[in-house]
């Protein structure tokens, strides 16, 4: 079994099947000594799908981060399928530790599994190979990086540079260390693993919590390195909007991403 | 009183102040025989306004959509606050109409009262004045549009033209017929006011419902007319994703959207 399988199991808390499930932090996801919201919300979609059978797709997912989750330490998802459909179902959930909500989330849940060709689309952008993009490294960044353990992250050196002017940006390559392919459900937290794109144009100004992200899924991703570009143009009171994209191994868009994150810039307090 | 402040007046449903506030959906905002999603999404946010004191701005806000609204009907939006922080507070709601839930939202609340100079932003596209853009008009779009007694909306008549290739787009105007300014709430409504951006690639193809909208605003907007522009290049499997941003009178880049939304594609059943 994969780490990341491993990592995000949920189980019923109650063998009647009520709204409640259970499962665990791991510490292996860690940004320093905080899970990574990302990976917080793989736990939190993997109990979602549990109630929304045939339906395991997130095409859409909003998720409001309520205080840091804490690692290490079990976690219960509640969830409350607001409306099911024939093409796609909409759930509420929150993911709880020690008895105060961590995440919120809304998500609609549908079926990936037959993808046409799409009319309107994005093509992959043309970055260097993953073997010559230098690895994401927690040093740049001021702050221990496990996470790093479990994925491969790989950053093109001249992202920021290739940037249009008034933009950060950051793009590269992601996979799982250990050969798991990726799913729907990965991309949800490969949507959060790079760093943030401001650092591009500040350096590392620390932690940048994340205060709500939304996932757009369009299709399931091939086997294979992932490339991901998050960019953002709009950074105003210490609030940033991020934008992001991933693309298959195929060329394909797979999914779109954006994020608003709270920033302290240098020099305030 | 302005046709959008009465319309979107929201009373306690209890004199004890408990969570839950009643209103009208009015049916000067529908889009055929529905209430427009952006005008049902302000009554919700009115309400939610309401339990976050002092935090009336919604910085980031997401919704599903779980069923059509009803115009002309009683609605009750149940609201619930999450976190209540020092700089935003996060609540979750329901709009509930005849016992069912139209929609479901999550938002985090702030205060865009004292904007500073933005560090990165968007400039205003260069777009001819309103007097030279026609009035987004009912005959086009085969449906009527009570909506635009209430808005004035002039749409760039090379739009679609001007856009990037592989990109759908529909750009102009909006203002309140009434003379209101805009304000953090009217940006919610307008960010959803303008045709889908799609049209311009189809043609019109009868009812887009939205199946999630999120809305980040970044401060408040200025007095007068506001642009907006509205691009897709994400269109697969009948979903489409629709990015749009809205600026003031002065320029300024005052809210970023992103919905979800699906499209009959012609030909298709």
């Amino acid at each position: 079994m994969s780490a990341f399988d491993r990592d995000t199991r949920m189980a019923p808390a109650a063998p009647d099947g009520g709204t409640a499930c259970l499962g665990q932090v791991s510490p292996a996801w860690n940004i320093g000594s905080n899970p990574n919201g990302g990976y917080l919300l793989t736990l939190a979609v993997a109990a979602v799908r549990q109630h929304t059978p045939n339906q395991a797709d997130p095409l859409s997912v909003s998720v409001h981060y309520l205080r840091p989750g804490l690692s290490d330490e079990p976690c219960q998802v509640d969830v409350q399928v607001l409306r099911s459909g024939r093409t796609l179902s909409t759930a509420s959930a929150t993911l709880q530790q020690q008895g105060q909500a961590r995440l919120a989330l809304l998500a609609a849940m549908g079926d990936l599994g037959a993808s046409t060709d799409p009319v309107l689309t994005v093509p992959k952008p043309d970055i260097p190979p993953p073997e010559q993009c230098p690895a994401r490294s927690a040093g740049a960044q001021g702050v221990g990086l496990p996470i790093l353990d479990r994925l491969d992250i790989r950053l093109h050196p001249q992202a920021a540079a290739a940037a249009t002017p008034g933009r950060a940006e950051v793009s590269g390559w992601i996979r799982f260390r250990d050969g798991r392919a990726p799913d729907a459900l990965a991309c949800l937290l490969f949507a959060d693993a790079f760093p943030p794109a401001v650092f591009s144009l500040l350096g590392p100004v620390g932690w940048v919590p994340t205060v709500e992200l939304t996932v757009h899924l369009r299709q399931r991703p091939a086997p294979g390195w992932m490339l991901g570009q998050f960019w953002t143009h709009d950074l105003c009171d210490g609030r940033v909007v991020e934008d992001g994209r991933l693309w298959d191994s195929t060329g394909a868009l797979v999914a779109q991403s954006r994020q608003l994150a709270l920033v302290r810039l240098p020099g305030t307090a």
